[in-house]
Formats: structure tokens, C-alpha cells, sequence
């Protein structure tokens, strides 16, 4: 690979997507943005389509735009399933937030398999998956199974296989590690939990829009995701969830709000769950960030998720030559998969003094995400990050290991990193 | 009491709430908008201050802007509790919606009274909230108590004292009645609840901003409440939860989510929730939303709950009287108690043709609600309801049944009433 910036360049110029970048708003040209994974960019359409639910529907057209807005959670859903995820039609809700759409969904499954005791996650699952598996087992006196998982490879199919049984209800995973970027085969992994009897359930907060999750072909039972990293919805937009549309009956989710209620407004005595998918809703949808979260999924479902998954690709190689080439002479380690078709569109580096260099990094224009214990993580999100973004971050990366830079910054970490 | 629009028009020119009027969008200033109970109007600042947070914040700073953001949830609660709820600092957060945080708190509740199996609500409460309860008690294997209430007067303090007893672990109940606008003395219903040690659960979502609650005072255990009625946020707007300080560290809510954790960023392997009312939040917080819940939250405060209340009693006084004139002979029976001091500031008119009197009322440009049975809610939210809006709405009412519009109009109900 010419590792030259020149190459890079040459890749952004014969770059399909690259018109994408154009429909987001660059506020600061210079600046790298590696983060697109924590918090994706604003996209250009976005102001407007919100001043038109602010403005026009609510502020003009009052309580009477609730014709229009109840159906919004199932629409933006669709978009989300059938232009992103490899879903059918009615199989996606766009509803409270990811943590809260997989304990429903969690405890909705474990509620389908009775008689079965056991939760299996992995212990490298984001914190709040590991969290809320472990509450929806103190509940419900089931036993938790955290399958371990190397931190920078991913899941083993036989770690997996070796923890399933009959005992085995739900098995959480995520489909792109948050941490590593790591993909597992998600059809393999379905055809194990299903050859238990188990049903699997996805958090495709960090593969939604990243790579191709084909939900429909692999088979996937349940599925939540997050809207504000690839999907661009916005600061804590609403999530998504996913029944297969053969389980959705079989369902019942433990909140019993109204939005999940047959009929909703002739409120009657008692909950009777709504068919379909719109039984997993709760409470009042949230209108003005739905309409924030739509902008966002059609630019994904325009570009294509095979195209940006290609991207993406290239990109993390990128990171990855440029990394091996200059920063592992400083003791910089590919902490990600190096093969590109078993990562997602991220890819973290280690190195003992992570987060000093990531506060470097950020001091000099790039954005990146420290994560423990000692990962500088770089998000690649391929609808609007530029193959020179790439290579002027790691020209910049190196600089700091070269220089030291890193050595003034303090050790102790802030509250949000 | 003179029930010419000459002296609706005087009260206007009386009342030192007026300016706050323009405080908020009217699109159509001929639109009777009576149903800022269930949608209120958007405030002038709103667009600006959601443009500042997706503009700048979003927009510009990207995931820098979480520094400030990861506040807000606990910063604008405390807007909303110590400026409308009477509560003090730390008691209030903004999250998820009404249902959830709802079903949070009974879960909470319940299981800080280990050994008691009942959970007691009102045949009239709010769907969603029966629902919970009923969710949350066949998961638990507990028993529900549903308590009858007048659906006019309200709940009876006698028929809650004896559905009490050492069985009980938590009360939800209504403080403001959905549909009669019935207000319960909340103090009163506090000590009969407390004393038969169990804790009681406030839904506000139909007070808050309209009626003092002043959680504090009365010794209110848990709460939630709604910010897109008299708070005016937006559809959908998040919901906000109360745990009075002295509870918190005891209550652990079930859905363990990472925005619950103690120091979520070093994502530690086991959930460890945060003190406080931190506590008690679950995912991502949603940003842009909260941006428009404080605007709205602001202007309440800014009123003064006080001074809202009483012009919401002279408002939904003129209401009743309008009624008893007018309507009463055209078969029109009031729905709400008849003591302003016993309701908070929407009325109810029964009539069996409710529902076609709604649509023709919606035709000419006034908006109330229908509620099951047969009822007309009228809402009189007192930031932008003027008198003269109320006469003018009343006198269209008597107009459609004087003339026997409402006869035109079909039976069948539409999907959003």
C-alpha cells in the first residue's frame, strides 16, 4: 500500500461517496473527526427538518398534527429496517433510548423461553448490555453466563457454543464491539443460539450504518440499536428496536405503556397489546428527535450499506498501515481485528498512555475516543470521513509520539471521555 | 358573576399573567386553543434554543459538547422541581418518558417494601399508568388493588383508607385527574399512605404547571409528570421522575442502564449505581429534547405556580358558569368538581353526543379534547389562555348545540382523540 498523503488523495478523488460529505455540516474544515461512532455529524437537512415539526406542526398545527405524527415510531423505523438493517417492513420501532429498548426486549425474550434460567452476555459487551443483563437476572432469579472474549479479537465461536444448553434463554451480543470494532459472523452465531432453543439478541449500536447486518437473511430474533453514532440522529436520539416479524405476537414486553396498548385511545380497562411491532413502544413518542433520527437513516439507506461498508474498509486499513508504519515504533499495538472483513468501521490502538495521547490529539485538531484501559479509538464513519482525514490524524499521531507531546497531559481522566 | 364578554375581556385586561402570551407562538390568533393540557403551545424561544444545541453544540462542538451536555438531565429537573414542584435540589431528573419512568419508580418502590404483594391504583388513572401497575404486578406475582373514584369527583380519601393496609407496598395515584381535572388534597392522601407504610407515587403529568404540588411539603415520596402539557417541551417531550432526597440511596430502579451508573465512563464490570437522583436514569440522555423542556419549564417558573393556579381556577370558573347558562339546557352536565379548589385547570362537560360536539367544535376553530365516555375536556392552560378565548369558545359550544351542528358529525372515532 503506498502510504503516501498523495495516495490518500487519490483515494478520496476516485471515492464514490464522497459527495456525502457535502450534506453534513463541516463547521471546521481542519478539524479530524474520528468520532462518528460515539457522536455522528449533523447533517445538513437536519435544522430544517426540525424547524418544520417545531414550527409548522407544533407551533401552527397543534395537538390536531398527532394524525400525522402517531405514525412516525413505525415509518422511521422502516426506514431504519428495510433501508439499513436488511429488515422487513414492520419489524422496526423507533423507541426510548437502547438501553431501555433491550431490557425490553430482554426480559420479552426470556418471558418467551420459560422454564429456561440462564442469560448468557460477553463480557467485552458495552457496560450497559453487561448492566442490564445482570438487573434482569437479579429480578427475575435467573443466572447470568459472561462468556469472556478477547478485548481486541472479539467473540470465539466455541467460547459461545461451549456456554449454551438447554438452560440458556437470551443470548446478548453486539454485532461490532465497541471497543475493538470486532464483528462477529452473525449467521453463525444465530444458528448456534438457535440450535440451543435460545433466541439471540443484537445491539447494533456500533453496526447500524457501519456495515451490512442483514437481519432477514441471518435469521436474528431481536435487535436494538443506537441512532446517534452511524445514523447521525443526534446527542441521545432515540433508539431502534427489532422483533422479527414471526416472534412479534409471541411477545409481550414488561412496560405496559400505552403507546404499546391495541387501540390506544379508546383507553380501555385493561392492556391488551398491540399487533405488530407497535407493541414494544411505550410512552409518548418523541416527535421532534424522530425527525432528527429520519434525516439521518435516509442518508445511510441513499448511500447504500454495502458501499459504506466498503468504505469503511479501506478506511480502518489505512489506519491500520499507517499505524503498523509509524506509531508501533512508539509501542503503539493494533488493538482491533486485521482482517477488515471481520471489523466494523472502527479500530482501536493501544498504548500504556492512551488517554494522555488522546488529550493530544485532541489538542491538535483530532478527535478520537479514549476507552479503557488503554485504547485510543478511531471511528472511521465512512459517509463523510475523508481517506487525507485518515492520514493527516496519523500523521498528527505520530508527530505526538515523536515529540512526547503527550507527556504534559495529566493521567487522571475526566468525566466524560 | 357577569358572563358578558365584556367582562371576560376586563379579567383580561386585569390579569398580570397576560403578557406571557407573547411569550409563545400563535400561529392563528382566532384558534380557541383549549387543550394546552394535552399538547401546549411552543414557546418563541424554543426554535432558537433547540438551533443553538443542533446548530452549536451539535453541530460545531460534536461529541466535545458532552462536557456540558452530560448535566443537563439533572440541571433542567431541578428547573422544573424547585421552580413548578415545590421540590428541592436533587429531587428531579429529566428522562425517558412518563411510562418508563413510571414503571422505574413502582419497580423501585416495591422493592424497597419486601414482604408486601399489593400494589393499589385508581380505576381512574391514566391508561397508561393501570397498565404499569397491572405489568408490574403479574411480572412481581403481585396483586392489584384497583380503587373506584367518582370519574367526575375524583378519588374518595375513605375508599383509599380502606383499600390500605400492612399488604400494601406502593400507591399510584393521579394528582391531577386526567379526565375531570379532580385534584385529590395530596398532603392528606401522603399521611394515609405513609401510614399504613407504604409509599405513594404521585403521576403529575396533568399538575405540573398548573397547580401547586409542592412535593416537599406534603412529603411526596415518588413522582413523574409529563413536560409537553402546561410545561409546554414539545410532543414527546422526556418525562421527569422525583425520589424525594431522603429515598434515594435506598431505591434501586430495574432497568441498569450505563447513565445510572456510578462513573459510567470507566464502565466498570459491575453496575454500581450513582448517588442520587442520578440514579434513576438509564440511556443516553436526550439532548436536543431537554433543550426544549427547559424553555418551557422557564416560562412556568417564571409565572409562578401560585399565581397560574389561581388564574386557572378564574378561567375554568368561567367555564363552569358559561356552562351552567348556556349549555345546561341544551343537556351539557359538568364532569368536574365545582369547587375550583378541587381541580386543577381543565374541566369536563358530559354530553352523550361528546364526540360529534368535539369535531364540530374542531371545525370552528376550538380545540378541546374527547375523552371516553363522553366527555368534552377543556383545558385552560393560564400562560397564553385568555378569558375572552374561553367566552368566545363557550359561545361557539352553545352555538353547535343550539343549532344541532354536531348532528352532521360521524359517531365512529378516529385513531387520536
Amino acid at each position: 500500500m503506498d502510504l503516501s498523503r498523495a495516495a490518500a488523495a487519490t483515494l478520496d478523488a476516485a471515492d464514490e461517496l464522497a459527495p456525502f460529505r457535502d450534506r453534513f455540516v463541516i463547521a471546521d474544515d481542519a478539524l479530524l473527526y474520528l468520532d462518528g461512532n460515539s457522536l455522528g455529524r449533523l447533517p445538513r437537512e437536519t435544522p430544517a427538518a426540525l424547524a418544520r415539526v417545531v414550527e409548522e406542526q407544533w407551533g401552527r398545527g397543534l395537538v390536531g398534527s398527532w394524525a400525522d405524527w402517531i405514525g412516525r415510531a413505525t415509518e422511521v423505523g422502516d426506514v431504519i429496517g428495510t433501508g439499513v438493517l436488511g429488515a422487513r417492513p414492520g419489524e422496526v420501532l423507533v423507541s426510548d433510548s437502547t438501553s431501555v429498548d433491550l431490557y425490553k426486549l430482554l426480559v420479552a425474550g426470556a418471558d418467551a423461553r420459560p422454564g429456561r434460567d440462564v442469560l448468557v452476555c460477553c463480557a467485552d459487551d458495552f457496560p450497559t448490555d453487561r448492566y442490564l443483563v445482570a438487573g434482569a437476572a437479579a429480578a427475575r432469579g435467573m443466572e447470568v453466563r459472561e462468556i469472556p472474549a478477547d478485548i481486541d479479537e472479539g467473540l470465539d465461536l466455541d467460547v459461545l457454543a461451549a456456554a449454551l444448553d438447554e438452560r440458556v434463554a437470551v443470548v446478548v451480543l453486539s454485532a461490532v464491539a465497541y471497543r475493538s470494532g470486532a464483528l462477529p459472523d452473525l449467521a453463525a452465531v444465530t444458528r448456534l443460539v438457535h440450535d440451543a432453543g435460545a433466541l439471540v439478541l443484537w445491539d447494533l449500536s456500533h453496526a447500524a450504518g457501519a456495515v451490512p447486518v442483514e437481519l432477514d437473511a441471518v435469521g436474528a430474533d431481536l435487535a436494538v440499536g443506537c441512532t446517534y453514532k452511524y445514523l447521525n440522529g443526534g446527542p441521545g436520539a432515540p433508539a431502534f428496536l427489532y422483533v422479527r416479524r414471526e416472534l412479534q405476537d409471541e411477545l409481550r414486553q414488561p412496560i405496559w405503556g400505552w403507546f404499546g396498548q391495541r387501540d390506544q385511545f379508546a383507553m380501555g380497562p385493561a392492556y391488551d397489546p398491540a399487533p405488530g411491532i407497535e407493541r414494544f413502544g411505550v410512552g409518548t413518542p418523541p416527535v421532534l428527535a424522530t425527525a432528527a433520527v429520519e434525516v439521518g437513516a435516509r442518508l445511510v439507506a441513499e448511500a447504500g450499506i454495502e458501499a459504506l461498508a466498503a468504505k469503511g474498509r479501506a478506511l480502518t486499513d489505512l489506519v491500520v498501515a499507517l499505524a503498523d508504519e509509524h506509531l508501533a515504533p512508539h509501542g503503539v499495538v493494533l488493538a482491533s481485528p486485521r482482517d477488515a472483513a471481520r471489523r466494523g468501521s472502527h479500530v482501536s490502538l493501544a498504548h500504556p498512555q492512551a488517554w494522555q495521547i488522546t488529550q493530544a490529539l485532541v489538542d491538535r485538531g483530532v478527535v478520537p475516543d479514549f476507552r479503557t484501559p488503554d485504547r485510543v479509538r478511531l471511528g472511521c464513519a465512512p459517509l463523510y470521513t475523508r481517506f487525507v482525514d485518515v492520514w493527516d490524524a496519523m500523521d498528527r499521531f505520530r508527530a505526538v509520539l515523536a515529540e512526547g507531546a503527550h507527556e504534559a497531559y495529566p493521567t487522571e481522566r475526566s468525566r466524560v471521555t
